[in-house]
């Protein structure tokens, strides 16, 4: 870290531009996003090329910054294309193809070393048969590429349920994933330089709902953290990661951890890391695309997470309890400026308390003011 | 506060103005800033109107937002008056004539029940005779308007160097102060609302270095913090603060506190808010700006400041150890964007550790990187 200013190009324009854009300012860094949306929350904090990410003009412009990094993972490969060995794109672009994919992610998962729930691919029709025997007798069959918060995923337990399911999905390459019995989910995140100097983030605890992430929580001294950690940077390495990932595990009863998904970038579960007196995982991006110094990043104090998501509609009583929000002790209020829309990831709270009881009981305060 | 994004407009486009917006826009609030520096902190993260003060352009779009406030004191009346009556600027006129005159403060500040060091105003020659026996034989000679960061001011012990000192500030209305044996300088924030409902910040404790801040730190627990909150109080409500302000506090061995300066705003002092767990003073005034709940804020953990100021050149020796920064636990940098200069304010350091024993031992260390 210099007082020259570096200047970081981020792919895409949602709420993880924005919040990685508001991370990097104070660093002294420089942000300019490309994304199609005229309204995209990081326009509000960043220069914003408004454009398609395969738009020439704009691929230039961010060639001419020192590193570029994304914010969702189908980044397509002809703006990696133009990209490539003009600026460093971190992660780059093996990385991408492995985590977009949930076949090929699973294979390099397991080649790794880590541990996933079995699977079968599903490309063709004769795939299906005794498939769900190979996994258990009950899976989820997801598609291989573009699924995200539950959709493009079903659940079935019966060879006719698969073939109609598969059917539903238009044929497209699938994966049949088996049903695990988890205790619960965790999510860690890894952070490595380009030097290939590694940080991590804190163990993370996850509850969804309809197949998005509700709430997530962070504690100190969670057994399964070193587990964790280990899985993350073995993974890592053998991935040749540069910038950050998020690896969402099932853990099991026994304590084995299943990598249920990795994502290339930060993830929904570390909005937490803002508020925490932390560094948060936003800056651990940046810092690590950049290649500044990197540290384990923790919240120094116990704290949750619980997503604002449209609830259906603009009904006054569908809406989180504003008041109740900023009146609960602890709370940091985190809204996207974007429109309201039933499904929709509109904002987050985090909630940060000086003792993990206090947190629990506050937790169950702040879900009853947020439907 | 609800999901209708309110709209703050903001006098001045400074590293203030930077990270009021940095602190706004998380809770769904835009912002516009008016101001003519071309290349201002602000303009990275909020609507810059690059225009003066006084623009009747700039000024309408600023009339159109939900309430303005400021991040320094001498806004031009002709600016306040082309606001009056079309949207509500926080704090208003009233309290802003008190805080950017010396001596209207002082008055302001006794008659709401506040004690302040002994003072004489200078505004004719005559005025001279004398006064330096009346602040106690010692004093500082400061201009009424436009000093900040020890500008404007001088030391004098005789009649002659009084006289000395006025001319060389060309016979400009000042103040005469009372040179004071203070303990220690402390501040403490306040915030009031349209609604007359009151909030605090915490007590802090503060160094100067060359008349600049250099350090500032908030332990848990301080003795005086109640007694600054009463003057703080009775102040915010005599001059009917709508908004925030920071009053500046000598603290005598007996315990009293003289009110130094008020400051219509946040402060330099309270930027070690942003990273200890809590909410910092940059929402807090956005919140009492716009009339949304307010709460006392304060550090969950111990948590101090080092600044970062242009040590007098480019020299890589005379700049702070960007590395040892990086290094140490706790530290949160904080950059804003402006060009290198001798005695300019650059950035600063947050520093927060699990306890009072760890900050200080690292606040040390931290100091000796920081030229």
């Amino acid at each position: 870290m210099t007082p020259a200013s570096p200047h970081l190009g981020i792919l895409g324009g949602g709420q993880l531009a924005q919040m990685l854009a508001l991370a990097a300012l104070p660093l002294g860094v420089r942000v300019t996003v490309l994304e199609p949306d005229a309204g995209a929350p990081a326009r509000l904090c960043a220069t914003h090329l408004h454009a398609p990410y395969t738009d020439a003009a704009g691929l230039d412009r961010l060639a001419g910054c020192d590193a570029v990094t994304l914010e969702f993972e189908n980044v397509p490969a002809a703006a990696l294309g133009a990209l490539e060995g003009r600026v460093p794109v971190r992660p780059g672009r093996s990385l991408l193809e492995r985590s977009k994919h949930r076949v090929r992610e699973k294979r390099a998962l397991r080649e790794a070393g880590a541990q996933t729930a079995p699977f079968v691919a599903i490309e063709t029709g004769a795939d299906l048969d005794g498939a769900l025997a190979q996994v258990g007798g009950r899976g989820v069959l997801k598609t291989s590429e573009l699924g995200y918060d539950g959709r493009g995923q079903a659940r079935v337990s019966d060879g006719a349920g698969l073939r109609a399911a598969w059917q539903e999905m238009g044929h497209v390459p699938c994966v049949l994933e088996g049903l695990v019995d988890f205790e619960r989910e965790v999510s860690l995140s890894v952070a490595r330089g380009p030097d290939g100097a590694v940080a991590f983030g804190p163990l993370i605890e996850n509850v969804h709902r309809n197949g998005i992430l509700r709430t997530s929580v962070c504690l100190e001294g969670d057994a399964h953290e070193a587990g964790a950690r280990e899985v993350a940077g073995r993974v890592a390495a053998a991935w040749e990661l540069q910038g950050l990932m998020t690896l969402e595990f099932f853990q099991l009863a026994n304590g084995g951890l299943l990598v249920n998904e990795v994502a290339p970038r930060v993830h929904n579960s570390g909005h937490l890391t803002q508020d925490g007196g932390g560094v948060s995982q936003f800056e651990a991006q940046v810092r690590a695309v950049l290649g500044l110094p990197l540290a384990d990043w923790r919240p120094l104090l116990p704290c949750a997470m619980v997503n604002i998501i449209g609830a259906g509609g603009q009904e006054p009583d569908q809406q989180p309890d504003w008041a109740g929000i900023d009146a609960l002790p602890g709370t940091h209020l985190h809204l996207y400026h974007k429109a309201w829309r039933a499904g929709r990831k509109l904002g987050h709270v985090n909630l940060v308390a000086p003792d993990p009881a206090t947190l629990r009981g506050r937790l169950a305060q702040l879900e009853a003011l947020i439907p």
